[in-house]
């Protein structure tokens, strides 16, 4: 047992249920209900995932034993690597990674979408344990940084859904990690409580601590204790390129726009931003930008947060899971003192809650696979049938925020075309965001304000400001077209000809791009 | 002055601004934005509408003398005679009758759709107005059965988004309606505060109170009042039938089936039923049932809940509209202490709330056009395009229940084929509630619960238990072969083929029926 296991572990009966991670693997059985920990990639288990994954390829035991898998969001490479394996039956509420998309779209692992905020509260009702005879998850696997006096559990760098998990679980795993640093006094954990007890949240800025330190569990149910030394592992962030700091400036415009008519505070509303390389030119946009004092409300941090802190403009920030790479961990450990001071974690229902992101009048920011003529987004499904990654919080915050931004590039390559993809389509072939959720799209093109309009006059200013040049004259001619066919069906509200209203993607389906020879 | 009015005006300034409802036409002049108080049909502003549509039918202004108009859901048979004669250029957030629906399906108004816990809150924040010099409705017209001695305002059966309405208004007039009792009491009213200083809403029961019984305003404010005779005048109620029994039948036994495996309490959770055949089917069969001691949590509240009162089941209902026939408003008068006590009306924001609607663990049960095989739902548009009433708050619910509900009629009539329309369909030509948003869809043919499957799982449990027996088969035909062509394309979650998934849509379009001769 290391030193400073001992030092991180400061309820001794668990140091009696201490196993390597091999020993535990005779504990499991194919068919069970498993929560993870872990949230956008990193605070997931990595030694017993890895060594049930050993077992399955050195026993030939690929599609012959599998589980029903929960994650708050999605888990690191270990998963990946079940997913390789065919060891994952059932999957919710997010995923990242090509293999666990690939079984998914090959049908190895049935996948369901659930909003991150909802996802933790139905699994405690039962919802997705009520085939079981006993309506608990079998196991929960749980990477924790410490341990305290009570037993209970010090997260990493996620809260995620581990305080609900924990509530509806029959027995208990705990990875220490003792490679990362305790990350105690970084969390404001709120546990659980069901209807009709549940209390309001009481958070009314982004710096209110209400919750708890650690996450209590009971620990007669915890059976198991394993060292784990294995780092979280992320992939390097996309930079920002030309394209995503064109639709940052447009943004940033637009903000200036709105504190100049009174619409927003000076230092704005806590922004929540997602993943990709338009989430990290926003964010360098802003820290930039004249702006000061910001905050930001969110599911998920990522590098360009710990630039957005130096810069000097961010005041406080608050998520449920701190997504660095390696590199940005050091940097993270080395000024603990600073950003602790700064930064707290979640529960994953309150990072993503409706009502606090109402409340405090976030600004939402996510990027769609497409967005409509009429406002609606796809987050998940390309062409209407193949999982990304999932819908995440994209709606939570969407629905919520007091400003709904959509930010894509207005046109993406295909094999065959450069633009031959086009972000802004008569019809989305899925729709995860409505048309009543969205107020602002925002491409490198620019800018459409959609507050207050109906939908003829959106898609007016939707493919005047953000469709790709390629495209405004196609999109245009549709709408023409739909409008006369509307105006004899007495159906103008939202003009649309259905048998025309993919014609776009069963183009690119048959001949690699959106570009029609004609709508005939 | 009538005496009764000087009785209920307690705050004797208004009386010096008595005018007729003729004498106000003169403050109006067309194209100014206009905020109406009342919601789903009561409550609305009567006396001044109808003078204001007489000055039109006199002078022949017909198209030339329009409004932009803005009522919490929707007001009475004034709007449709607007409607009729062109009166309103633009509106939102939600709207009944004929009359509005045409004009906004052959294009004469602007309307746009918004979840009615939004839309007021949006209001406020000025983006409805934000085309205007200044950012403020030029009036608001309020029904008011009493004033206070400060001048506030007692509404009527509806509060609906009258509370943000007169914060954001440059002048209002109040229409004292002296033909109904004083509803004061009957009101618990939360007034907008906006972030960053927006507190949580504290109610954890359904008959907490916590806000104001009337509506403040700045008598400064108030240029008119008007004395108004003219009582609500809601249509009767639709009854239910053998197929709204059936499927409230379903509904109770899944009830009960998730009290007797813990999953609710013995007296459920709060209920929101809508309006129409099948949400009265499911009060009365609720009221016959076994269940005690039931609670309701919802946006409106109608005749068949004042038998729910007297079956004795029912403790206590909270809406922001109690919207009663006639008859329905004189037994509601007769036994005004009863009911008053069991009662109480909200603001919009606050009965619409995502948070309380989650906090309480509302069972939501709501009607739509259509619902797809993999349970994405349209709400609003007919074939994609035609608007009926709107969203109302079917998403606001729908989102945020703990049991969110869907149920219809397996198919509906046309002209020509008696289930010429399949309420089931393989892809809705228009989605308003996402396939992460519901739980269970019901019809006469039987319940698909839903929880935690993923979307194949989903389309063969809602065509077995949902879809009509004439559908059954063409729709697994269609699932089989989106299947084969989904597995060409290594995009199994949720698989469609593009080119057909509108197809019995555009069949219905050109030959009057969803049965299809054949998927080639």
């Amino acid at each position: 047992m290391s030193s400073i296991l001992k030092q991180r572990v400061r309820y001794a009966p668990y140091l009696k249920k201490l196993r390597t991670a091999q020993e535990c693997v005779e504990l499991f059985s194919p068919g069970q209900y498993l929560g993870w920990s872990g949230f956008t990639g990193v605070g997931a288990p990595k030694a017993i995932p890895t060594a049930l994954a050993d077992h399955v390829e050195a026993n030939n035991l690929q599609g012959k034993y599998a589980f029903n898998l929960f994650v708050g969001a999605s888990a690191g490479p270990e998963e990946s690597r079940w997913a390789e394996n065919s060891m994952i039956l059932r999957r919710s509420p997010h995923q990242v990674g090509k293999p666990i998309a690939q079984a998914i779209n090959d049908g190895r692992t049935q996948f369901f979408d659930k909003h991150l905020s909802m996802f933790p509260q139905d699994l405690t009702y039962g919802y997705y344990t009520r085939e079981k005879e006993n309506d608990l998850l079998d196991y929960t696997i749980i990477e924790a940084t410490a341990i305290t006096e009570d037993g209970s559990i010090i997260p990493g760098p996620a809260v995620g859904a581990t305080p609900e998990m924990v509530s509806v679980s029959d027995k208990i795993i705990i990875e220490v990690n003792t490679n990362t640093p305790s990350f105690e006094g970084l969390h404001d954990i709120d546990m659980p409580i069901n209807p009709p007890h549940r209390p309001p949240y009481p958070y009314m800025t982004v710096d209110q601590k209400n919750g708890l330190v650690s996450i209590p569990v009971d620990p007669s149910k915890v059976v198991a204790i394993v060292e784990s030394t294995e780092r979280d592992k992320v992939p390097a962030n996309t930079p920002s390129d030309a394209m995503s700091q064109s639709i940052a400036q447009h943004l940033i415009e637009f903000f200036e726009h709105e504190v100049k008519l009174g619409r927003m505070p000076e230092n704005l509303h806590p922004l929540q931003s997602g993943i990709g390389n338009i989430a990290n030119a926003v964010v360098e946009g802003l820290a930039a930008s004249k702006f000061k004092n910001l905050n930001v409300w969110t599911e998920v941090l990522q590098d360009s947060f710990l630039d957005f802190f130096e810069s000097g403009s961010l005041d406080y920030a608050t998520a449920t899971s701190i997504r660095l790479t390696e590199a940005g961990f050091d940097k993270f450990y080395e000024n603990w003192d600073s950003y602790s001071k700064k930064l707290c974690l979640r529960s994953q229902v309150v990072s993503n809650s409706p009502e606090i992101i109402r409340r405090l009048g976030v600004i939402a920011m996510n990027t769609p696979v497409e967005v409509d003529i009429y406002a609606h987004a796809n987050s998940t499904n390309v062409m209407g049938s193949r999982m990304l990654n999932g819908l995440g919080g994209s709606a939570d915050f969407l629905r919520n925020a007091k400003l709904s931004v959509m930010h894509t590039p207005s046109a993406r390559p295909t094999k065959t075309d450069p633009t031959g993809l086009s972000c802004i389509v008569p019809m989305c072939s899925h729709v995860d965001q409505t048309e009543h959720d969205l107020d602002i799209v925002v491409t490198e093109q620019g800018l459409a304000d959609l507050r207050g309009l109906s939908p003829k006059e959106r898609a007016k200013q939707i493919i005047k400001h953000a469709a790709h040049p390629d495209y405004r004259d196609q999109l245009t001619d549709y709408f023409d077209r739909a409008e006369f066919f509307a105006r004899k069906k007495k159906s103008l509200h939202e003009p649309h000809i259905l048998k025309d209203a993919f014609k776009m993607h069963t183009n690119f389906q048959e001949n690699g791009t959106m570009k029609l020879s004609s709508w005939d």
